[in-house]
């Protein structure tokens, strides 16, 4: 990966001018433009995950000058800003259990202490690549796989999960082809994913999300692998709206279903997904092109209901693939062994 | 229906200083605005037919005086703009029927005879008025109905097909409520349908594609309604790409799945689906949005998939509803018996 291993990460701390900050790819500029942004205030940074210039969880607070305070009330705000991420609330969390220990540093001390919590980055990398790894082993040679939104480079620290079991199937010198559908409303998939792929020089074609169906019926898909933004014990996994859809299609067109994820996504404090919280987003996403163009889709005054996630539920995934090994049905008992 | 049916049709004769024209609303410029586009020559209706402005399969030549000749070219031509609708070719055939029996006429009243075959429109629109009174038998009072792409007023002469039977039972008095979605890549649903809707004030919630499946999945659709480009003998029915998703999804979730077509649609030429030749479209359409904006979605490059239709096997409908009256499993008799 060319531009974005430049960066080392998706998100990285930059010492600039005007002090520390959290440095990002704005996201909602991609495919035509690679623009970086600064966040300096806890408000910047989640204004950015909100707006998903950023995703997934390695975002984190710049200027905690109040310290351990202000560190728990950005943690709130920051996980406010999506409900359905449990790995966010994992970062945030190991964060705090940073700062709970930290009790006799000075100021300086204390923040030094908190950017080394950068670790949870290099941490990711290599979370990724064995994910990467593991799940490579499912992928057969000249495999045509079906991929939703972005689960790569972009939503982790540089590799992916999805994208990384891609990813690391390439690299094997396997002769794999994506499907990488659209992922409406933000377009990750067409935007990002396509972008991550073409830049590796893996074969990919973007399709609209209603497409995948009509290839899976002539036999045109071999596996589907997605990620997952939360994973209840027995399997139950949260991911972008559509993944269900395709969960469906894929069991009865007999096309295994992988879901890969670093383990800090299994929540076991849920036994199911019917507790997990799905997150409502602005009707403007579906209205508006990727929710920032002018020109409207919609008749004005039109209801829009516009849910970011759905719940996959466990019997319709094949495997969950994690860095710590791969998850087979019944889950409930593989999760936990792993 | 208040604007549209000012116009009495979606395409109509119109007489202007210029002479005879095709007029039609541009559909590509709803909903932001409503466009009427007026056509002088087969290749301004093939043009527009093309590009989606005008759909379906009332548009038809203007200013054929080189007769015949002219008029067998422009059957041709304007048959070449849409692979897979039959229905387009029923009424350029019904034209040239026309054409054939007015061996002695001259120019003038050869004109004329066209132009009296526009009576197509008239019948069609009585016909889409039977669809809709058979098909409300079957929406429950209060029923949730997904459509997809626009089989309405604006793909017809002024009622349409699928919401033809949406707006009957409607006008029965039935507390409806419609899930639109939103139908990539030329988001017809969003913008044609949700319009159309919006303007007969019947209940509707716009959604982006991906979501039916959950919706379905948490019992909040009751049935789907769609249309029909072309139907084989034995049910096999080809329509918008996406089709064929909503029928597994259907079967999944055990709701009805009912195609509403008029007769005409069905060829009983073709035994199967599979001998359904499938457009393919431009790939402009899926990187830009709606095949006209300038901002890409999709990094320069990349491969793009963008078939127009698919095909839904007969075995995934509950029931195809007709003028006639509502065929139902096994079509291959209940068709002809129609």
């Amino acid at each position: 990966m060319t531009e974005i291993s430049k960066l080392s990460a998706t998100v990285c701390w930059a010492e600039t001018q005007q002090g520390p900050a959290v440095r990002m790819i704005d996201q909602t500029r991609l495919p035509g433009e690679l623009v970086l942004k600064d966040c300096r205030t806890v408000e910047e940074v989640c204004e950015a995950i909100k707006v998903l210039r950023v995703r997934g969880h390695t975002a984190d607070a710049a200027n905690t000058e109040e310290l351990r305070q202000a560190l728990t009330t950005a943690r709130d705000e920051l996980a406010a800003t999506r409900p359905t991420a449990v790995n966010l609330f994992w970062a945030l969390d190991r964060m705090m259990e940073v700062a709970d220990q930290a009790t006799d540093l000075d100021v300086v001390q204390f923040r030094k202490k908190l950017l080394d919590a950068q670790a949870i980055v290099a941490d990711d990398l290599e979370r990724c690549r064995r994910i990467g790894e593991n799940g490579a082993q499912l992928i057969a040679d000249g495999a045509n796989i079906l991929t939703h939104c972005n689960a790569g480079a972009l939503a982790t620290a540089g590799y992916g999960t999805a994208l990384g079991v891609i990813r690391a199937a390439h690299e094997q010198g396997k002769d794999i082809h994506v499907w990488v559908d659209e992922t409406r409303p933000l377009l990750q998939g067409a935007r990002l994913t396509a972008w991550e792929l073409h830049q590796e020089g893996i074969a990919c074609t973007v399709i609209s999300d209603s497409v995948g169906a009509a290839l899976m019926g002539q036999g045109r898909v071999d596996c589907i692998v997605v990620g997952a933004d939360r994973i209840a014990a027995n399997g139950d996994t949260a991911n972008k709206i559509g993944t269900y859809m395709l969960s469906v299609l894929a069991d009865y067109h007999d096309v295994p279903f992988y879901v890969a994820a670093p383990f800090s996504t299994v929540d076991f404090d849920l036994p199911s997904g019917e507790e997990i919280p799905i997150e409502q987003r602005s009707p403007r996403e579906v209205s508006l092109l990727a929710g920032r163009l002018e020109v409207p889709i919609c008749p004005e005054g039109v209801d829009i209901y516009n849910p970011a996630f759905d719940v996959t539920p466990h019997q319709l995934i094949t495997a969950i693939i994690t860095e710590r090994g791969i998850a087979e049905p019944p889950f409930s008992g593989s999760l936990r062994r792993l």
